[in-house]
């Protein structure tokens, strides 16, 4: 089974882009033991495109191609595999009168050029697109499968996971499929996480054990190749035992959820509010405690306290600490998080306040951030010191503070 | 003159990583004028890698290959290469004294791998590595030019603008470059955008013409080869009087800036400031603008009443309304806006209630969205219907309600 992904885009070839496509296709199709040979870009050109088809025929079983499937004039994906393979172009009634229907639903009505996006390929299957216009294709052609999906990742991953990989597994996939544990850490920095395990990752075998960093958290993933989860979990559990003996503490989640979600589920579990009080996030927090559906259950809002005016009229916090400590300081950050919590009166306020960059405010450097967290306890604040660009601090800020509130729900 | 770039990894075929190198050469070669024409990914494979050289040297002037040039058994790009073209591989000396002199250094001894990175093709020229060990190679052969640099970014990027970019012009290079200019639009679809522009799209030659969507933002970008920046908005002025003339009342930037970013200059311009008051996007908004660095100038920041509870209390929002109308609706996003404006005394406040989904809320469809702007002359509200999973109706509602901000402040 070889497997071929091909991108159809220009946009990628002036590196206007990056072909994430490619990446989340390898993972998947390795995933269901399907290899990946090649990758290979193209631009919207008949002439190359064809001729990368030709080239894919010849040395995959299974060719993925995404993008072109669009409403526009360059998107031509389906009309040149169709004419490599000696097929028609057809309009398929049923994703069209989809398309008519959204436009009407509307008000307007449906352009000329939207009509493109429900052609398909006599003898096809047709992959439906839950989450945009263009529909996809897969055929069997000779000994070669293809499989045309649309290029705008949110469309293409959808269209993949709920029909085109089903699709491919059906004819292809192996027995034995790669199974993961993904372990999601807090507190602990990649590179530290890795000097603890050093000896686990150099001397793995099966299962595999890869550390990495994303989106400001920290993760292991521990894979193995099995013909059922309950094999793969015989083997990967030893190994979770391993790491939870040396840095569990740091560990919140087995599953790869981010750390606002374990939030919103504890905070679930034990019928207890939140609130936030956000300076240098500026509504980050919030805004990512609220990507979680049905956190209103826990959630009742916040004050983004960006000016010091608004830290003393809306969070009480007092002149003379924002006087002798400054708007960054661990007073301003725990009066942020009580003044919030009598605000909104919730079991829990959290608070973050600090530099983000690029310069120095108050004379402290980017990266001096105070978060604080109150409960009917009292309140407790912490000194960050972050490292990284405005993005990186404050979204490292976010997750530090989501964190303390994790473990205090513990 | 046909470039091509091929990637050198497995890592890269089972998505563990994922191709910048390709995007930044790209970039890179476009800019002095070398076209891109193919990307190619292959594993660690000799007969892979060798097939995928005998059809780059057929079909492009100019290969970059990236990655393979380590120190370990399977990095063997330079020797495919060699053996390909019928030469032989030789030791660098001066680069072997180099990291032997490292090692030395640092007090330890070069282990024997270590020395394949001082490896070259006979022939060649050396590309030094400023950034790590692995030395890069450039050579023309028959028709063809090869270019071998090291896999990990940071090595490849120093590497190709100090030696292998220059080399590359030197030989190949245009006098003309590439240039573009943005045009970023809000408050219209990408195809609606495109039936606009229909016939600029599809007569286009020289400027190219190409519409994109990013972000929730809409975008044009109309680029054309020229000697210098001048010379090329001779050439593209033209093409923005044309398409201001059609659709002119979108356009809020001639470059590639986010609606927030336009926002905060307009704000900073009027010396006005801004609140926000938000409900579904749950901190979106001011997050956006936060992201601007000095937008503390203009944005005193906001209240997130996620519950009906807090858009009462701390908003002053009307129990009545949100019995009679429900949370989302547009008295009660108008009531946010004005409420938000007295709370933090700011010249312009704004709002949004709405259904992010996934589920209903109050019996109105994910996607039902209200935004309101209150200034001194009032509040005015809208009514959005947004398509999309929760993720894209919050962003596109953020997005919205920023733009009718900046179009107040015209």
């Amino acid at each position: 089974m070889k497997a071929e992904i091909i991108a159809v885009g220009t946009e990628l070839l002036v590196g206007q882009i990056v072909n994430t496509n490619a990446q989340f296709l390898s993972q998947e199709l390795n995933a269901i033991g399907v290899d990946v040979y090649y990758h290979t870009v193209v631009g919207d050109n008949p002439d190359r495109i064809r001729a990368a088809f030709q080239i894919a025929q010849h040395r995959s079983d299974v060719v993925l191609v995404t993008g072109g499937l669009g409403p526009t004039q360059d998107d031509i994906t389906k009309q040149i595999l169709a004419s490599y393979i000696g097929q028609e172009i057809v309009m398929h009634e049923p994703s069209l009168h989809k398309i008519e229907g959204y436009f009407t639903s509307r008000g307007t009505v449906m352009s000329e050029n939207n009509a493109r996006q429900a052609l398909t390929v006599t003898g096809a299957e047709v992959l439906p697109n839950d989450n945009g216009m263009a529909i996809g294709v897969a055929l069997s052609h000779d000994r070669t499968n293809w499989l045309l999906l649309p290029g705008p990742p949110r469309e293409m991953k959808t269209m993949y996971q709920r029909y085109a990989g089903p699709w491919i597994q059906a004819r292809f996939g192996e027995l034995k499929s790669l199974y993961s544990t993904t372990l999601k850490f807090s507190g602990i920095g990649e590179s530290r996480l890795e000097t603890e395990l050093i000896d686990l990752i150099e001397g793995q075998e099966d299962p595999t054990i890869a550390p990495y960093a994303k989106d400001g958290e920290v993760a292991v993933r521990i894979s193995t190749k099995a013909i059922d989860r309950l094999e793969a979990d015989k083997r990967i559990a030893p190994v979770i035992a391993v790491i939870r003996e040396r840095i569990g503490s740091y560990l919140y989640a087995e599953s790869d959820i981010p750390i606002e979600q374990a939030v919103v589920e504890r905070l679930k579990r034990s019928s207890l509010s939140l609130s936030v009080a956000e300076s240098c996030t500026g509504g980050l927090v919030g805004e990512l405690i609220t990507r979680i559906p049905g956190c209103s259950e826990v959630f009742a809002g916040g004050v983004i306290s960006y000016s010091a005016e608004a830290k003393m009229r809306q969070l009480g916090v007092l002149e003379s600490t924002i006087h002798t400590q400054g708007t960054v300081s661990a007073e301003t950050a725990e009066q942020m998080a009580s003044g919030c919590r009598r605000l909104f009166d919730t079991d829990i306020a959290l608070s973050v306040t600090g530099v983000a960059g690029p310069g120095d405010t108050e004379g402290k450097p980017p990266g001096t951030v105070f978060i604080a967290i109150a409960d009917r306890m009292g309140t407790e604040s912490f000194a960050l010191q972050l490292a990284g660009d405005r993005e990186i601090i404050r979204l490292r800020a976010a997750k530090a503070v989501l964190y303390r509130v994790w473990q205090r729900l513990v």
